[in-house]
């Protein structure tokens, strides 16, 4: 399945659907992105309409990226990630396939 | 199972408790949440009324965040978390499903 | 299968071909390479000419190597990295094995 | 098996027998203790004699935690932690059950 | 298995052979060791003549340890550690026993 990564824009939310792939997400690295802004920039996720949940908060030119270990599966419903602040943020992992054993459970 | 997080904030402890859950908890990162605290955040865990461990100490404008790799299964009784400092901070991980083996053997 | 390691000079973009090697790719560190730039250096990688993703971003005398935990198999294309700043960034990791019922599956 | 913590003061090393526990042990996590040092505080460990290992160096105020990934097993002699510095060192992580196979063979 | 560290002091290269272990090492932590020096410490790796990969970089006072995550096993030839800089770098992880149908496969 391999690599997976997406760049989220502040003030724009992105959904991930995990239904929608044939893998596991696992996120595994954040990295800011271009822009001139100083303030922070922080990438919350929220699935379902429960509360947002911050994942990792990133200062510029001091802590600009951030290793994450994160898995979203089938039974998550849509999540969507959302960046606060005034650069955008790069996630990036992969997707691993979903054991056969889990699949037929799953489907 | 997926995506697991919660907001843990300053002087009000929030527990888990594994037996609730049909999967094990991977706690993989901590994020300073908001607030205008300059004092650190620590988060500390205890189980069963053993001491107190510290699992991260954040800083606001230096290290807001920090990858962790914790694990709490049936086993563990009720955890207890804490931050001690202004601000909150905001846990994440995902839950792992039992392999039916350990399943038969723990019920 | 073990080790892995490449130095990617900026603005000499790099690519690795996941069906060249009988394994899969663990790209799990990125440490900052030799010279005199005090500008960042920001490694990203692209697959088949989708949009370059940002996988770190290092920061000369603050913040020089980075863990990193990215998956490049058979099912994904040619992959390019490319590194913009003054410094070249070492990404090291190591080649696992596919395993056999995979193997099966993919060839 | 789940969470494993303890607390390492400087000067008071604190020894851990693999042999007295059902489980691997997988420490993850080092987080300063309180106190008021503002020198480093370094951990150490130390199996059976042999030269000490520095595990992490951490540093009030500027890197006060720091993920690790050691294992410790039933073939380890006893491992002695300590601590050099000004203030504590809590360790976290968790005891993984070995698996069968594993055990027939190691008893 | 379990534990497995060394010191790498500067410019004394150490050699390490995955084919004289019982098992694959994973190195997962490298801390800056004592001294008083104040410029950088890097440690990279090389194996069969190949070019040198830098693994990471430490900084005295700001960034004393840092995460690694990389796999040794008998494919690979002797592996040499080299450090530059003024300070020995710790290097510590685990040796996890080689699967059987891995042993039969490769002897």
């Amino acid at each position: 399945m391999g690599f997976w990564g997406i760049e989220v824009k502040p003030g724009k939310p992105q959904t991930f659907d995990p239904e929608s792939e044939d893998g596991k997400l696992h996120v595994t690295q954040a990295t800011l992105g271009d822009g001139f802004g100083r303030e922070k920039s922080v990438i919350q996720c929220s699935i379902g309409g429960k509360a947002p949940v911050y994942l990792c908060s990133l200062l510029t030119n001091k802590t600009e990226c951030c290793p994450l270990n994160l898995e979203f599966d089938d039974e998550d419903g849509i999540v969507e990630f959302l960046v606060t602040g005034t650069r955008s943020i790069h996630l990036s992992g992969y997707l691993e396939a979903y054991e056969e054993e889990e699949e037929d459970e799953l489907h």
